[in-house]
C-alpha cells in the first residue's frame, strides 16, 4: 500500500516540476473535480470569512493566540558569544528562514488549529514569506484564522500537489525553503519525498498518541476521557496508560464504556481502542522506563507527584502534569504546540517551536595576534590532512608586515 | 547519473535491511576488497593508533578540542517556563537524543578534524550512545581523535552500508535516532533515502562553496589563499569574490596564479577555479544581497566595516571577519563547526550546533483555576473541530467537587 501510495505521490510531484501550474489545474480537476479561477484566496475573501465564524469562536481563537504567542515569544532563541582563546571571538545568531510553507488539510473538521500553531511562531520568528496550501472549498474558519494574520498567502490547493507546488515553486505558488504541516497518506509521502531531496520540514508524521501515567491518586473518569480524545483522532491512533494497580485499569476500561455512549465519533473510538493497551506497572520507575522507550507524543502524568516525575521524562512531545492538565488544553490554548514528533520520531525530533522557523548561522573575528597564536594549530591539522592552501591562507597573513 | 547512485544504495539498503551482519560482511567484500575480523574496532586499537600520530598533531588536536568546547559549551540551549495565563504554565526543556550515527569518509585526505566537529558538541549535549562508521583501513588520525572521547564506538564498516546500518541497526551495529557526517555520493545517497523515511540527519549534503566580499581595504593575496583553500577540496568546489573594483579582482587573479604554482593539490584547484565567478560590484549594499541571495557555506567578509555587513547577513552558514580570519582557522580550530550546510541550503538548514544533539520536550502544568479560566475557550475550539471527546476531558474535571 505505502509503495502505492508513493508510486502516485511521485508522478504528481513530476507533474508539477514539468507543468508548473498547468498541471496543478489538471491535477486539481482529476482529484478535486474543480478548479478554483484563480489558485490564490484573495485577502478580501479571508476577511469576509469572518462573517461565517461565531463570536465566541473568535473570542477562544484570540485566548489561544495570545496563549501560543506568550509561550513562543519566550523560546526565540538568543545569541551567544564567546571568546574561545584571546583574540578568537566565535558566535552564533538566528535568522528567520525567508519562505515557509503550511499545508492545512481538508476533510470533515476543519483543523484551524493547526493555523495557529503555526502561523504564531512563524510570526515571532520573522518569517519574510509564508505560503499556505488548504484543499478548495476550505471552511470559514480555516480561513478566519488565516485573515488573523497579514503575512500569509492562501492558495486553494491540496494533496501532494500542494507540497510539490511549495517545494518546486510553480508559476503562482513560491517556492519555499521549508515545509511544516500535517496531511493525508499522499501528502505526506511526497512531503516525504522531497525531504529526500533536502527539503527542509517539520517533521515526519505517524499516527496520534497519548499515554498517561496513573497512579493511586488518578481519577479513573479524567483517565478515560484523556484515552477517548486520543482515540476519536481517527482509528489508528494509539491510547495507552501505565497504571500502578489493577483496580485504576478495571475502573478507567468502565469509565470508558461509560464514556463512549455519548461520544458522536464513537465508531471511530472503538477501533483506535481496539489497538490500545492497559499495562499494570509495579512502580513509576517501571512506567516512566517504559514511558521514556515508547516516547509518546503525549504524555499525561495523571499522578501525585507530576513534577518529580516529569524531570525523570527524556522522550515525549509534549508533557502535562496533574489531575486538572487535559491533553485538549494543549491541543488548543494552554499555549503549547500540539504539532508534535509521535512515538518512533520522539527520540531524535522536536515539537514545533519558534526555533523551527529560524537557523543558525556562526561568526568569527580572529585579530593578527589571535591567528599567531592559533597559526600552529592549524597549519598542523592542515598538513595532517593534506590540505596545503588551508595553512597557506594562514601563514600568507602572517608574513605581511 | 544520480538515478544509478540512488538505486545502487537502494539496493545496498535493501540488502542490509534483510541481512543484517552477514549483508555487510557479502558488501565489504563485494565493494572494499576485504572483511575485518570483528566490525568493531576496540578500544584498544584505538588507543594504540596514537603511537602513529605526532606530539605537534596531538598538541593541535588539544587546542582545536579545547575551542570547540568553549563554543560549542556555550551553545547549551536553556529551558524555557513561562505562564501564559494565570493558572497555566507552559515549559520547555532539552534532553539529547539518545543514540548517534556518524560517518566518517576514508580516502586521501584523513578527515579526523570531522570528528572533532561531531564528538565534541555529542559529548557536551550528553548522547547517551555515540556510533560511528569510517571505512576499513582508517589512517591513524581518525582512530586517535576517536580514542579522544570515551562513549563512542568505532565500526569499521564505510559507504551506503554503514549508513544503513547505523539506520536499520545489525546484530552488532546499533540503530541509531540521527545520523551526521559528510561522504560520497553513495553514502549521500543512502542517508537521504534514510532521511525520506524520517530518520534525522545532520543537513542535506552538497560541493562546499567559498564566496569573499572584498572592499579596498582588501589584500589580493589573502582573498587568492582564501578562495584557493576552497578550491583544493574538490574539483566541484565553488569559490566567489565579489569585490567592489575591478583592479582588486584583477590582483586576485594574478595572486592566484601565482599561489597555485605552490600548491600540491593544484589540479584540483584549477578544475575547481574553472567553474568560478569574480564579480565586480556596484557597492556593499550589492554585495550582501547577492551574497544573502547565494547563501554560501563560508562567507569571507574582507571589508574594512566587518561587524557592520556581517549585521546584514541573513544567509550563510559560517562567516569569517576581517583581515585576519582566514576560512581554515574555522575549518579546524578556532571554535566554530565546519559542518555546515552548502548554498541551497542554508536558507533553512544551520551548521551542527549543539543543539543538533538535542530535542525539546514541552510540559504544561494548569491548576484547577486555570482550567474553570481556559475551560471556555478549549471547548469552543474543540466543538467547532467537531472533536467533543476533546470538549469532554475539560467539562468532565469541572464537574468533579
Amino acid at each position: 500500500m505505502q509503495g502505492v501510495v508513493d508510486s502516485i505521490a511521485a508522478k504528481i510531484i513530476d507533474r508539477v516540476r514539468g507543468g508548473g501550474d498547468r498541471a496543478l489545474r489538471e491535477i486539481s480537476l482529476e482529484l478535486d473535480g474543480r478548479v478554483p479561477d484563480h489558485f490564490e484566496i484573495s485577502s478580501e475573501a479571508l476577511m469576509l470569512s469572518g462573517g461565517q465564524v461565531s463570536g465566541a469562536l473568535k473570542e477562544a481563537i484570540a485566548v489561544a493566540i495570545s496563549n501560543i504567542r506568550v509561550f513562543h515569544g519566550a523560546q526565540v532563541p538568543g545569541p551567544v558569544s564567546v571568546e574561545t582563546q584571546p583574540g578568537i571571538r566565535c558566535s552564533l545568531r538566528y535568522e528567520p528562514i525567508p519562505r515557509i510553507g503550511l499545508y492545512i488539510p481538508g476533510g470533515t473538521a476543519p483543523l484551524f488549529s493547526t493555523v495557529l500553531m503555526t502561523m504564531v511562531p512563524a510570526t515571532i520568528a520573522g518569517c519574510r514569506e509564508i505560503v499556505a496550501c488548504t484543499p478548495p472549498g476550505a471552511p470559514p474558519e480555516i480561513l478566519y484564522a488565516f485573515s488573523l494574520f497579514p503575512n500569509v498567502r492562501v492558495f486553494a490547493i491540496g494533496g501532494a500537489q500542494a507540497v510539490a507546488a511549495m517545494a518546486l515553486g510553480t508559476e503562482t505558488v513560491p517556492k519555499v525553503d521549508k515545509i511544516f504541516g500535517p496531511g493525508n497518506a499522499y501528502v505526506t509521502s511526497a512531503k516525504m519525498q522531497m525531504a529526500g531531496r533536502g527539503v527542509a520540514i517539520d517533521m515526519p508524521a505517524g499516527p496520534s498518541e497519548v499515554m498517561v501515567i496513573a497512579d493511586h491518586s488518578s481519577k479513573p473518569a479524567f483517565i478515560a476521557a484523556d484515552l477517548l480524545s486520543q482515540a476519536e483522532h481517527g482509528h489508528d491512533s494509539q491510547v495507552i496508560v501505565l497504571a500502578t494497580s489493577m483496580v485504576i485499569i478495571n475502573e478507567t476500561l468502565a469509565e470508558i464504556e461509560r464514556q463512549l455512549e455519548q461520544l458522536p465519533r464513537r465508531d471511530t473510538a472503538r477501533l483506535a481502542l481496539a489497538n490500545s493497551l492497559a499495562i499494570c506497572v509495579r512502580d513509576m520507575d517501571q512506567a516512566v522506563e517504559i514511558s521514556n522507550f515508547y516516547g509518546p507524543e503525549h504524555l499525561i502524568l495523571s499522578v501525585e507527584d507530576a513534577r518529580g516525575v516529569a524531570g525523570r521524562i527524556n522522550n515525549a512531545g509534549s508533557v502535562f502534569l496533574g489531575h486538572f492538565t487535559p491533553e485538549s488544553a494543549g491541543d488548543y490554548a494552554s499555549g503549547t504546540n500540539h504539532t508534535l514528533p509521535t512515538g518512533g520520531f520522539t527520540s531524535a525530533w522536536s515539537g514545533i517551536t519558534t526555533g523551527a522557523f529560524m537557523k543558525s548561522i556562526t561568526f568569527q573575528e580572529i585579530t593578527r595576534e589571535g591567528l599567531e597564536r592559533l597559526a600552529p594549530t592549524v597549519v598542523e591539522m592542515a598538513r595532517a590532512e593534506q590540505l596545503e592552501a588551508h595553512a597557506n591562507a594562514v601563514l600568507i597573513r602572517l608574513m605581511t608586515e
